[in-house]
């Protein structure tokens, strides 16, 4: 019986929602590279296997060495690399297949003095979302770090990746695509404008929003999506999924209700769902809330809406009728607004056939 | 060396922090009983019983058998009581003298049918925060609760505990003390009102703000303040505290620069600081950025500000002249905006001395 915070797990949902992207990338012919930041779970992770992944995306070192020794001997650390951990970089490329991202020719620098085990090499590239990474039309600094990269002995230029994170600012399929049309000019562009000196350019291509909305991946040689394995509140209100194939809900206790203000207290806080937050009709928005039974979450039947959060309580609005259903001791199911960092919070699955699946400590 | 995100904990901040608290309750002759959900550390526990402390709060369960297991006796889970774990408060009641909060008949008739030891129970009493617990001027509820609680046999009445969380929400110490002093009076007229029937009504205080700026406790029997081991960035905006007080900073390396926006990408994202923000001439505000020499940080000299968080990234702003200092593998020292979230996220400290100081897990 569930008494307490608990983060259920719909496997179900979650291998169908693994099972969707991996044919799709098939039909495109191109990789998946899923994102294993979302999961961090050893487990969830080896779920993908069953649908031929096997080459992984992660966002940091310690979440590289976490999966390799999992046995995972492809990974990419989606990271503008941190010269700082070089060693342990270094050991990680010894034993398996790692691929970094570099965007600074310090950094370059830095690395191919250090290191003694060649890492495949992207160059981190910015369609227009501007959180960091090389402009894709500078093609000035594109030129002079493939110049210091094509006389590197261990970092082995493979391509350039992006992360078209904007998508996450939208609120249509048509603007997801219209993100996803420009990046992949500016790739293609870039890339043709390279080709002389580097003929076997490669591109990898990220983002949930443009990987779920669309089948057309031409002139990409991977995908990265990560958040698609779960989804969430936000993706649902974005357009990537639809609120049936969300795969993780937080089971919250009901623990007051208060008549006069329409508003149900749960134990359901900042440390269990994380302080993202959506704004809908300019209210904040923490998570869609739902009835459940036993450990089933009904979707489509929405009981009202997280519209505050503090450390450990989380405050519900409900229209009259929800409200009046309600108990305390219920447990109710709140649709996370951003499914990895409430995974990251919560450390651990209740899988709904019962089951406690780990995570990366 | 450090080289990844790594939670600076300076113990003399943090001791003197304590000890400043612990000398004012003293002072007042009031019970300093703290808040032991910011640091969530039986060693930084520890430090408090220096100071003369033997009874702390907590805000769930969970924690509450965490620091019982690490010798603590008395203790308060200021947080609605969670009636399905009933069997669990059963069995740490047991043991250890441990109080309650409740705000509802349904909740005291379940419990009062279930446990078979007795608890020591407050009445949750809101004095205008507006989160949760009954109005402080609603004597029908408080007088009904009551009744109910008269007739318990493992249910045992103490008297009205109070957070008065909208302290946060303040620019300035008279808006904290302003608001201080109402719910002092709101607490102290529900006191009056009920003095004939019980007349050992004790009155349990809380917030950090409320408790640094003010001396005065007058009227109160103890007070919960927990930040105040630690402060943060959003306490020295309020006025709850200085810059050097604060006790925490995460340490991030600089992986990235960008000199035409001005920004530097440092390793701590959402994961380690939490995306608590606070609003600053109308921009959002995810900490402060300051100098690390070693493992110290140097306060007053601010390098810039963390304005955008994603899972890993945080996006600094800084000025030029800040900029052009900052190199590319530097380590800087991040001010979290709530510490109790980024302690909470980092699941341990590493002393300015050196050594790992571990959290519950």
């Amino acid at each position: 019986m569930l008494t307490q915070p608990t983060l259920l797990l719909d496997k179900a949902k979650c291998l169908s929602n693994i099972e969707r992207m991996a044919q799709k990338a098939l039909k495109a012919n191109v990789t998946f590279r899923p994102h294993f930041k979302t999961h961090q779970s050893a487990e969830v992770g080896s779920w993908f296997r069953a649908y031929g992944v096997d080459c992984i995306t992660v966002s940091s070192v310690k979440m590289a060495l976490y999966f390799a020794n999992n046995g995972w001997t492809d990974i990419t650390i989606a990271f503008p690399a941190n010269i700082l951990e070089w060693s342990t970089i270094n050991e990680l490329a010894a034993k398996i297949n790692l691929n970094i991202v570099v965007e600074s020719a310090e950094t370059i620098h830095y690395l191919e003095k250090q290191l003694t085990n060649p890492v495949g090499t992207y160059i981190k590239t910015d369609t227009g979302y501007g959180r960091t990474g090389v402009a894709a039309e500078d093609y000035g600094t594109m030129q002079q770090l493939l110049k210091e990269l094509k006389s590197c002995k261990n970092l082995i230029f493979i391509g350039f990746l992006c992360h078209a994170g904007h998508t996450y600012n939208t609120q249509s399929r048509d603007e997801i695509l219209t993100i996803m049309e420009s990046s992949r000019q500016q790739l293609l562009a870039l890339k043709t404008f390279m080709s002389n000196d580097f003929p076997l350019i490669q591109l990898s291509y990220g983002d949930t929003p443009s990987c779920s909305v669309s089948d057309n991946f031409e002139g990409f040689d991977e995908i990265r999506p990560g958040n698609c394995v779960f989804y969430d509140d936000m993706q649902t209100r974005i357009g990537s999924c639809h609120q049936d194939d969300i795969a993780v809900a937080l089971a919250c206790p009901v623990v007051a209700k208060h008549p006069e203000r329409l508003e149900v207290i749960v134990h359901g806080g900042a440390v269990h769902l994380s302080k993202d937050v959506m704004s809908i009709n300019n209210q904040p928005h923490f998570g869609t809330v739902l009835p459940l039974m036993e450990n089933k979450w009904l979707v489509n039947q929405p009981l009202g809406y997280v519209a505050k959060l503090s450390q450990e309580h989380g405050i519900i609005k409900m229209p009259q009728q929800a409200f009046d259903k309600v108990k305390i001791g219920d447990m109710l199911a709140v649709l996370p607004v951003h499914s990895c960092l409430t995974a990251n919070l919560m450390k651990a699955y209740q899988s709904t056939d019962g089951s406690v699946i780990s995570m990366m400590v």
